[in-house]
């Protein structure tokens, strides 16, 4: 399988670059017979566009979806279902310049290394908006996972020295969805925006940390030794462009811990607690599978940095344009759409692979 | 491939249970020609073994390997390279208790609801002897990585809330390797050692931080958009048993950063830091490759717990037996096994894709 | 991987239906850096195409590409190469009729029985037409293989009863490409077209066999067990739709033979025969790849024909529209396409796992 | 994954060379629950073995399997499934000269040529003993089958330019398991027994054809495009070592036909024909699945033949020891159980991907 297809039973091929005729992914494996809601795919697609409020870049991508195959009737037919979305209003004139220099923090210089060639234009393949794909990809699979019930939510918990407080009072998960971060903690959320509006008015980035809480998932689901459901996240998460660590249940904090605080004792009702995180041996617990992905600063800022072009030679670089300051909000949905195609992968092989 | 396979080019195939009549691995796509040396897989093997020192397990596992196939006159001959260790000494009588209780924080319940019957001895397929499998299977694609100088070496950082610190006059990467825990700071280590026995005498476990090094990676090593090499770092990593957490370069850190100090500038003679970990765009970029996981307290512990049996009845449940209070020291090794079958499979990868 | 992929280090996925917005093919894993040559690509598509002499179908597909990705100023970048093709001109109103009634021979049943759901519309995701994504990926790799002297050429060697004869007078293999039928034996061509043109008359069809030579590959290709050059060919050409058989060398003539005359004895400079097909175990010998297809007769025939519809009622059924009475000769440039597919990925791993 | 492993929900990983120290199969993602039948591995294995009859070879292979992980109390346990067989009494003594000299029609000098390095003890890894390992997966595979009411019968149809005749009142098809040819013509078998017995007195080999049938397979199962059942038994057939051909209902004959005697029409009590063979757009089809693998004659013979040794000088080469003339009734098993393991895992996938 080329490294451009995820997942085993469901896989996802993506393809396109930032500036090129269009973006897509094909999805093959689904389940026939589930009428498609063009509505959820959009408000997926919408949350992930740039200019969706305030804080984001002011450039304004279409990202209207078309679906070029696997569809009847609005019915998905178990076929491979194609969407893609054209590439209309790229300036490609934006990034002459970066044609000729390695942008710092950017894949430029790997890929000009690895590939002897590529296309500079926005970042070509290595651009952010190749989750463009993962994203429709992952609204597709959610409403399989939302028929059963299984519904999976993230949310912005740091932005870069402010996180979140989850003992506060201002603190409330399911109103994240309305926060303009997608951050569950208002007060928190105020300084996070003062932290991204600062940064705008430097020239600079900032990182941060999003939560994912996938619910009602069934026990049983992820395959040991190696497709261990967390081992599956942490692939997916860490196949995106701009993350820099991944952790499950307790995570880090586990590794501070006594086996006596962060064992989760059982009841007959269910688990005492749930440092694990939803997860035991790499199968779900039927508890709520709780995972924090790390994003790092945009690498794109406008100070000057130095930096070296292709030719060898020392240069500095001020990267101008309409770029985000903090990319963490907009990655709160490919994060979902993203857990969204793990648990749907494995959750069709723990059909195929049921107690006789 | 089956969920016990992993890799691509390269990939291993891992069996067995802890009481079983053998674990092994299978690993297939291997490079002819190379001369084995059995020292320096027995070595790897005799690092990962309990009672290596005094503040593991005190069971000895023999844990010789015997080689099945794949090996003519000592050379390796590109066919499936099969190693086993057999079972002989194992005690399954300690295991009698926990076929009805649910161990809390192992897989037991996990196990016993995704597949309906497990084999209860010893943790059965989710016992941390199955890293044996993947040592062996490292310590043959470390020789190969070697003879193109390349090395991988891992460390422990963190035991507990004992850290390191990389600027201390005790710190010292390379004498981790003759230090009781493997950790590269010495002082830390009295720390470390004394939270350690305090849970041995607490009938407790405590957690850690492994901190790995790929040292000498040529540059394009990686291919994007999914098998990005820190995802299948963070796919190998926590496809571990008691892994929580994985990071690259500046990690959950880079969350709490600017662009501006984050980034790693370039000048003509190599990047002028190193925040991104030796990858940039999932593609290595010729600096050293920095990662950390995070390992959970073991759950074997004999203080007594809540839980539940089979039946579905609640009880309280004191694991007997020698049991590691830490597993980090010995999982060193099996961190670097891993990082060095993921590091050949996208080295030869590289080689199959190279520009025309 | 899904079903709708294929190959290993080279991989290409396929999607599209017959009448809907677009079929195409994401190739994965492609080597960066050759030039594109678009001519090649439309020659193969056009040697695919309906209507390309006067015994094929009636039809005109337009079948003109467009290429969404992984290609820079005309150069390959090594990131997935997507082509479609838009369907314009399909008229669905002539398939109204077999939407209620399973056509004999083709896929509609079993379709409705595993899906549950269908396109009906000119056989769906079942059509000749996806054929059309395989021979644009076919072309792309075939350059590949052209750059480094390996040429693939298939023809036409059978007809219904007339087969071509190797020894005759009028056999001659590199002018099969200026035939009407792709066939190397003229004087069999006369009596292949008239077979042809009786069942256009009588509304019936016809099968053949087509036979593909691979030339100049380098002796090592092919991977054992399981990746034996011949076992993927005949995966790659029993995954076409209308393929009944494949054989590689003598093929099932060596059933009848004994070893005395099918080994290929061998002399230092070459083999003395070439029974074997140019491979032992697996693995290419030097020797010229000589493989067979049998195809069946398109089961679109006009004659009337006893079937059932969806709702399990008896009725007939004559087939109208223009539809191929042979799809041998179109289907030339098919077997060559999956047969360049096949051999690049196998010339890829090649040079993954060369000796050390 | 390795080319030593085949297939995707089910999968089997096959290691060993004939006089290494044991050959064996890892079977991945087994359905937990079933109790395996050792007698029925046993029997199968037997088949398989030479001597089981006299027109085998003289070699008493011992051919005791041991199970080393997967099976806990007798029963799958759904991890990973291994099976061993150490080799015992190999004499590697009697090939020694074949190290030196390449056999005609043997790997010797095509994995001498890609690996640089071989086993050459008995053929190493490419001899007909690595069909032991596929022959244990397909005997635990069979099983699951079996409790679904899903049987796979193979025979011999010909050997050498002895073909049974169906419509011959000596024609069996039930009575084939008892002959000593599995053949399912008593009279052909007389005739076949005689060619066998000649090669014998020759010094020289004959190939055959096995047919097989697979019976009450439900429909729907198969994968369009890539993954067609017809395609996935391809495949397997054709990763056998000495398979020449493989052909589904009417094979090669349906090139010689005409649609309208070809297509299998419909009656609402099912098809009326099946010169399909079971499939029709790759999926089962409700009907029975035939399909044909031709075999060469086995290339080791006593007759002389020339050849080169390794350093390229001309030599000429009568192979001594004990060889079957015939491999086609041992061989029998072996495409049952192939045929097994592929089934097995379309049934799987086909219940991951179920409608809504």
């Amino acid at each position: 399988m080329g490294p451009n297809s995820f997942g085993n039973s469901i896989s996802i091929t993506t393809f396109g670059e930032s500036h090129g005729k269009a973006l897509g992914v094909v999805i093959d494996g689904l389940n026939p017979g589930l009428r498609l809601d063009l509505t959820v795919v959009n408000r997926m697609m919408n949350r992930r566009r740039p200019g969706g409020n305030s804080l984001g870049t002011q450039r304004q991508e279409g990202d209207k979806i078309e679906i070029l195959s696997g569809l009847y009737q609005g019915i998905i037919t178990g076929t491979p279902l194609t969407i893609i979305v054209n590439n209309n209003n790229q300036k490609s004139g934006d990034y002459q310049k970066i044609e000729e220099l390695y942008r710092p923090g950017h894949a430029d210089y790997t890929y000009q290394q690895k590939y002897g060639i590529r296309d500079p234009r926005g970042g070509g393949r290595s651009s952010g908006r190749e989750t463009l794909s993962r994203t429709a990809a992952g609204a597709v699979a959610m409403q399989y996972l939302n028929k059963k019930g299984i519904t999976i939510e993230a949310g912005t918990v740091r932005i870069g020295k402010t996180a979140i407080d989850p003992t506060s009072t201002s603190y409330n998960w399911s109103k994240r969805i309305h926060n303009a971060l997608y951050c569950p903690d208002e007060e928190a959320t105020a300084s996070m925006i003062e932290t991204i509006e600062q940064c705008r008015r430097d020239g600079d980035s900032v990182g941060g940390i999003i939560e994912c809480h996938i619910k009602n998932l069934p026990i049983g689901v992820g395959e040991p030794a190696f497709d261990k459901l967390e081992a599956l996240l942490a692939h997916a998460m860490m196949s995106l462009g701009a993350t820099k660590g991944f952790e499950i249940g307790e995570g880090f904090h586990a590794a501070t811990m006594f086996g006596s605080s962060n064992n989760d004792q059982m009841r007959t009702d269910g688990f005492m607690s749930n440092h694990a995180g939803g997860i035991l041996g790499g199968i779900s617990n039927g508890e709520e599978v709780v995972f924090r992905v790390a994003f790092k600063p945009t690498p794109s800022i406008s100070q000057k940095q130095k930096t070296v072009d292709q030719n060898g030679i020392n240069n500095d670089l001020s990267i101008e344009g309409r770029h985000d300051p903090c990319i963490v909000p907009r990655a709160v949905v490919v994060v979902e759409a993203m857990a969204a195609i793990v648990t749907l992968d494995l959750l069709q092989i723990r059909e195929a692979r049921r107690p006789i």
